[in-house]
């Protein structure tokens, strides 16, 4: 069974989606559009929606004034997810719902909760998308003249998600007894302290929410560089990956799945969903001339200055942009993505501008232009050939393309037998089939 | 016109209430319970909920091992508030919605997302309850083996206020342009950057969330210590306070506006509601009878264990359960509720465990046991005195003693002319009748 996620990165992960004449560009800030966002997901029997998220306006970080801030062009200011999520909760039912928080400028005790939080207030459907942030643009929001070096953040990611899972078994079963007649409210001995003092935290515990529906909530991945395999491959329940090439989304899947092993966890229980950004038309002629329409709107500046960020201290600008993409000094922000836009300019002979093009179209992941049917039979592919157990889909812009997703993908998914036509659990973890973890206390 | 915050201190502010046959003790972790008693507070035209929290279990400092931990009564797990309440803002209208954040283990840029994004989802009904942390409790949560001292936790919040609402107006009026056919996104010189480098905090800016409807979410404070009132007449628009005294508390409401003055503020603006807990009868005989059924629940072990907390470094336990309370050492707690508990032990000539049991009944607020008409009686003579603006609404458990004052008391002070019948305005500033504040950069 494919596993599908509705990726929210308003206003669209399409750098100038937001201008196309269907799209509400104002799906960014406005509450009700995000409803109707996750319901049309849900509608699509899909497994999740996952948010993006960075703590910072883009583009914010080089300057020391106004007069140098060159925003990019759309997703500047949104809802913070996990507020988002819970609203979201109550207006969907059975629908995952993850979001994104950074393990580098949170404290593991505050995470916990709020996730924990989101699973109780969702019956179970809460997931949290565990990222190191990537961005200078960040640091300087929280006290940090420069971001940490990136293997500064894996290790404290790594302990990060250790504090956090410990805290969420910190209630036993049956530790809240609430018995009336004897007055006892709570049973000591089924309160877990984590007692944990490690290098970057110390935390004595116990979590102050009660253990959730799903045990734990889903933990997501998108580091896909050696570091971050290493941590999706011994943490996480779902990785969010950036594979375009059959080839070489079958190697990943392959790596990724031989070091959950050798962590003695069940492979299975780990799903890779490669993102994946379609435009859908009835017939193909349709689906090109979208595309073209789509490609008419993007700006060469913007797409410039989205590529710049991968570049590390090298000056794109400074390079004819017709050249062929130069050889990139290894970036401190994602790794993984920089590697896979190299790999992806070499394949498909690209140069500099039309490697910034494919950035600004699609964040550099997947995309599929064509009809449902051959759209489905791509994605059919893949699960088949052993590349992926699912896709996390982008959105050019909000609603219209994942509503046209639902609507006409997801029928020819159902029908091959290749996705679910009824939701048959209600948890994220039962969507997934990833079982309930025990309790490390009481195992 | 008066004004009325219903506090969810869950599963109930008498520290036994939750035993009460009436009682629902799973109103601390049901989501379910919470959505009935805001729906029972907006049906009741309160201003607002009002959720307090804590970043620990209770009573956890005191160990290295589970054999030590004795935990108090109730309180124990609840719904992290930021994220309870986004939830709740979706099955509200009208009600205001705030919530507890710790200034103290919490980063300035998330809690000021966190809050415009509750006040974007709710259409501007939020507001935070900044407090510096009070317990020993929470430290060891995040990574300090010792509780910052009580200055220096007034001096981070004085800092963490000002961060806060300057990020709350980094988007001015129409920065955000989004306009399809230019592709002009956003207006630069809209955007306002905080560059703000103090003692505890550096923060570039700007937030990553359009600027909210209500400008800025209302700000409440509980500090009643010298620094707490400081903070709160320069900064709070809502001040929560514990007073059972009519005199001192006029001479609280007096000292507060005044000071509010002197930092140049509209002392109307500034509203206090001190704490009260009422016990409600048809008749008196039947308030009394409640009120005796309630304390019979009580636990003298547990009523001492909340006095303990709040005696610093005395050991209260070494002392005759019926003397006079001794003088007590200054904490680095809550030190307006330690002096507040010990006027009140003075003017009332309570021995220590008559004080404990006062404590345990209302947390150390004003407790009326009465008839509506009685307590409307009160309630009407603070207000007409100049004792306060409104009142916080404690329930010794939920939902019904809440219920029970929306069906009773309410129309009582609706019939006085009061209390509001319906709400007049949307937002929460406007049920307080404070004016959304001009964006300080457009000023």
């Amino acid at each position: 069974m494919m596993h599908l996620a509705a990726f929210l990165f308003t206003p669209g992960s399409h750098s100038a989606g937001w201008r196309h004449p269907d799209a509400i560009a104002e799906s960014d800030m406005d509450f009700a559009q995000y409803v109707r966002i996750a319901q049309a997901a849900e509608r699509g029997k899909m497994d999740t929606i996952f948010f993006q998220d960075t703590v910072a306006v883009n583009g914010s970080a080089a300057l020391d004034g106004v007069s140098q801030f060159r925003p990019g062009q759309g997703r500047q200011a949104y809802l913070e997810p996990t507020t988002l999520l819970a609203a979201l909760a109550v207006v969907t039912q059975r629908i995952g719902l993850i979001a994104t928080a950074t393990t580098t400028y949170n404290e593991p005790y505050n995470i916990a909760r709020r996730f924990a939080s989101i699973d109780h207030i969702s019956g179970g459907r809460a997931g949290w998308n565990l990222v190191t942030s990537q961005i200078e643009d960040e640091a300087g929001n929280f006290g940090a003249d420069h971001h940490m070096l990136h293997a500064e953040r894996y290790e404290r990611a790594e302990e990060f998600y250790d504090v956090v899972a410990s805290l969420w078994d910190s209630f036993g079963e049956g530790a809240l007894i609430r018995d009336k007649a004897s007055g006892v409210f709570i049973d000591p001995s089924k309160i877990h302290f984590q007692n944990h003092r490690g290098k970057h935290f110390s935390v004595r515990g116990p979590l102050n929410v009660g253990r959730s529906p799903q045990g734990r909530p889903i933990v997501t991945q998108a580091g896909s560089s050696g570091p971050g395999m290493e941590l999706a491959a011994r943490t996480a329940d779902l990785v969010f990956t950036a594979q375009s090439d059959i080839a070489e989304a079958k190697a990943f899947y392959a790596d990724l799945k031989a070091r959950a092993a050798r962590h003695g966890r069940d492979p299975a229980h780990v799903k890779v969903m490669p993102g994946l950004m379609t435009i859908i038309g009835r017939t193909e002629e349709e689906a090109q001339q979208k595309y073209r329409d789509m490609q008419a709107l993007l700006s060469d500046e913007n797409s410039m200055r989205l590529l710049a960020r991968l570049c590390g201290d090298l000056d794109i600008f400074a390079y004819p942009p017709d050249a062929p993409l130069p050889p990139l000094p290894l970036s401190n922000a994602a790794q993984a993505r920089q590697r896979h836009l190299v790999e992806k300019a070499k394949r498909d002979n690209l140069s500099i501008i039309q490697t910034a093009r494919y950035l600004g179209t699609s964040l550099g992941h997947h995309l599929l232009v064509g009809t449902p049917q051959s759209i489905a039979d791509t994605m059919e592919a893949w699960i088949s050939e052993g590349a992926c157990d699912g896709f996390t889909l982008l959105s050019a812009h909000y609603p219209v393309p994942l509503e046209d997703f639902v609507a006409l993908v997801v029928p020819e998914l159902q029908r091959r037998g290749l996705f679910r036509t009824e939701y048959t659990g209600t948890t994220l973890r039962e969507h997934l089939g990833i079982p309930v973890p025990p309790n490390r206390y009481e195992a």
